[in-house]
């Protein structure tokens, strides 16, 4: 029977139900598959993991990498340095690598992927994108022959869950952000996910895959979501919309857009009904058509299965190349995205308010698709007005806004959320 | 450059679709993997395909697997015994087969798994479920290391589209179904995907590699979609419940329940948004929790590039063993399903009749969840009820509708449908 022995970097709560997963999964992966897999050595900084004082241990997780015990070191540690000099020593030891960080992807694909080649072993990082959906190899294995001409996914549960609760219980950001964090759904600094940073770098790794070119993290354009209020929320109801925090990419014409920002979808699409912390991805392909792909986007254990799932890969012989993705740059812009747009702004309540903003848009040559204002939202002389622009480009939505912004009449930072046909 | 020649037997919608697919993502195919695909050879019983001219043809396809310039052969004629001879010549030729036949699966996978083991080389289907969605492989390599508990899916697009236009337009079945055959969502005879035994053929394919073990479609429980009325999915809106053609797979208590029929899901459930010819399907495993797959479900394009999917693992190595999985056989009865149920009455419109029925629920251990009943739906002294009957057993099920069936009150045949909370 064919062995594979684990290295394990990283015992938190992750690493740990890894290291049960593998436990657990052992006789029903020798009965499907004929492999043995087990944990040979363990790397954890404070030296002792209880529950698992069989397995040897080190505190230096460097060392792990070279040990004669290890055939595949799966990385749970987090953070880009340690776990960046880890993944080379073990290229460099011949030995494979899976990792669940996509920070690290992110920041470094291009010399890992080619380091991973030349020593012709195994990348695997399933679990960096999506969580239990195994996404990455839906687009490697399933639809890679076909040129992918867009996705729209929904990568950050921590977003989606904050924004579900807001809307189902029309609670204000901050208390949704509470809830998140007392249900284990976003960290105690929640700066990574609120920011969208953890949303741009999982865009970077699908559109690097999906668009067979290198998408650097610093071309990814992207908004927080902490700037979504209720009342935006409950505006995009009257409109048949509901919020969700999208990331993007989109092949037109050969040029590419790529971003993640909180975004409007119809209320009867797909991706609308992804709620709470889960994560989907919508896939255009062109021969297939649009598939979508949904479940638990983060979680220790649907992270583990898919950590699991590369293991399997290793044992089953594959060495997949993912350097050839990287070999040339993906070229993006945001400028040329194009879409729906919805603006509230808070307006001083006098007349020739709409006709001066109406004036402005005809100006830049958008058109009004929808106008919401209620005289008994009223307050303080200040009254809220929301406006639907149709189809318009970035680039040109950007300088409206900037004008607009300047109006005298406009009370607020204007709230600008782009509407999504997906 | 590694080569792999394809034999393509049969060039009706599919084929003809498949060999456009291969000559157009050649390149592509090429610069991503490093492979010449490349149309060796035509099995077509007219012996000339225009549009093809260039590719040599032969009129007797069993002669594409003798060929000495045919790797893979590729079988897109439909039917089981032709496509099971060629399965067999082509696996003792020690060459590689690929499918899109549920049929030829669902009745001879045990023979085919084991032929091809004993020689060696790879069986794809792929595109026998659920066309462009690459269920197979999310099965096989993203979910197999941990224990599926159960799958629902919508297998069958022709169903899914009559049973959206009923909903959407209030068609009665019959004009529905001829909507699906003018759009091309339907054969000219459509018994097939009406009786739901292409749906259960589906259900068995998914079964035995869900499960992991032989899931024979003589023990697939299936009915058909042509007892549903429009009244049924308009009683259905009033219990914000949709109706889908669902196949599903639950494993509880080592018993393993198959089936596909209709059956109403919530209209907030995630399978109740898959509209139209769309497939989808729900897998629930025991470390990944609950993950959905959706596209489309047919279709000559999307099952090319499954097809393709599978050329591509060939291509890279891959001879997966698919004969573990059909070594024992698949114990499964639809006994012990549980579920609620609606239950659709004509009933005559005299006192006493919802306690005789009601009597009888009783007496079964039934109860009632919901009943509806409007004397604005007289007609002729009948006048409909619908009782929705808390989580029960199909067999106590089946026992209490004959029990009601009997009763001279109930003027119609008993429309019954499960009711899955999925």
């Amino acid at each position: 029977m064919k062995t594979l022995r684990i290295g394990l970097c990283g015992t938190g709560n992750v690493g740990f139900a890894f290291a049960e997963t593998i436990i657990k999964s052992n006789p029903l992966i020798k009965k499907n598959y004929g492999i043995d897999i087990s944990l040979s050595m363990i790397g954890a900084r404070k030296g002792k993991v209880s529950g698992l004082e069989t397995i040897p241990v080190t505190k230096d997780i460097q060392e792990v990498p070279l040990s004669d015990d290890v055939d595949v070191v799966v990385e749970l540690i987090g953070g880009i340095d340690d776990a960046y000099e880890l993944a080379k020593s073990t290229f460099n030891n011949k030995k494979h690598f899976v990792t669940a960080n996509k920070a690290l992807i992110a920041t470094h694909s291009k010399e890992l992927f080619e380091l991973a080649k030349q020593n012709n072993v195994h990348f695997g990082f399933e679990a960096s994108v999506a969580g239990g959906i195994p996404i990455i190899r839906i687009i490697r294995d399933g639809l890679m022959s076909n040129k992918i001409n867009s996705f729209a996914g929904i990568l950050n549960g921590t977003s989606n869950f904050i924004f579900s609760k807001m809307a189902d219980e029309g609670l204000p950001f901050e208390t949704a952000l509470s809830l998140a964090q007392k249900e284990g759904f976003a960290e105690p600094d929640p700066t990574f996910d609120i920011s969208g940073q953890d949303a741009a770098q999982k865009t970077s790794i699908l559109a690097t895959l999906s668009f067979f070119k290198h998408a650097v993290i610093e071309n990814i354009y992207f908004e927080g979501i902490d700037k979504v209020t209720p009342q935006d929320i409950s505006f995009g109801k009257q409109l048949e919309l509901i919020l969700k925090p999208l990331s993007v990419g989109q092949l037109s014409e050969d040029k590419i857009t790529l971003g993640s920002f909180p975004s409007f979808v119809k209320e009867k699409s797909l991706l609308a009904s992804i709620e709470n912390e889960s994560n989907a991805v919508l896939m255009n392909a062109e021969n297939v058509g649009e598939t979508m792909y949904a479940g638990p986007g983060a979680g220790a254990k649907p992270t583990s299965n898919s950590v699991l799932s590369d293991i399997i890969d290793i044992a089953t012989g594959k060495i997949f190349d993912y350097q050839k993705f990287v070999e040339s740059p993906l070229a993006s812009s945001f400028e040329n995205f194009s879409c729906d747009h919805y603006l509230r702004f808070i307006v001083s309540d006098e007349p020739g308010v709409v006709a001066k903003i109406s004036t402005v848009l005809a100006a830049n040559n958008l058109s009004i698709d929808n106008l919401i204002q209620n005289e008994l939202d009223r307050e303080d002389d200040a009254i809220p007005l929301v406006i639907v622009i149709s189809n318009s480009k970035e680039k040109i939505m950007q300088n409206t806004i900037s004008e607009l912004q300047k109006l005298p009449e406009v009370k607020n930072s204007i709230s600008h959320i782009r509407i999504l046909d997906i």
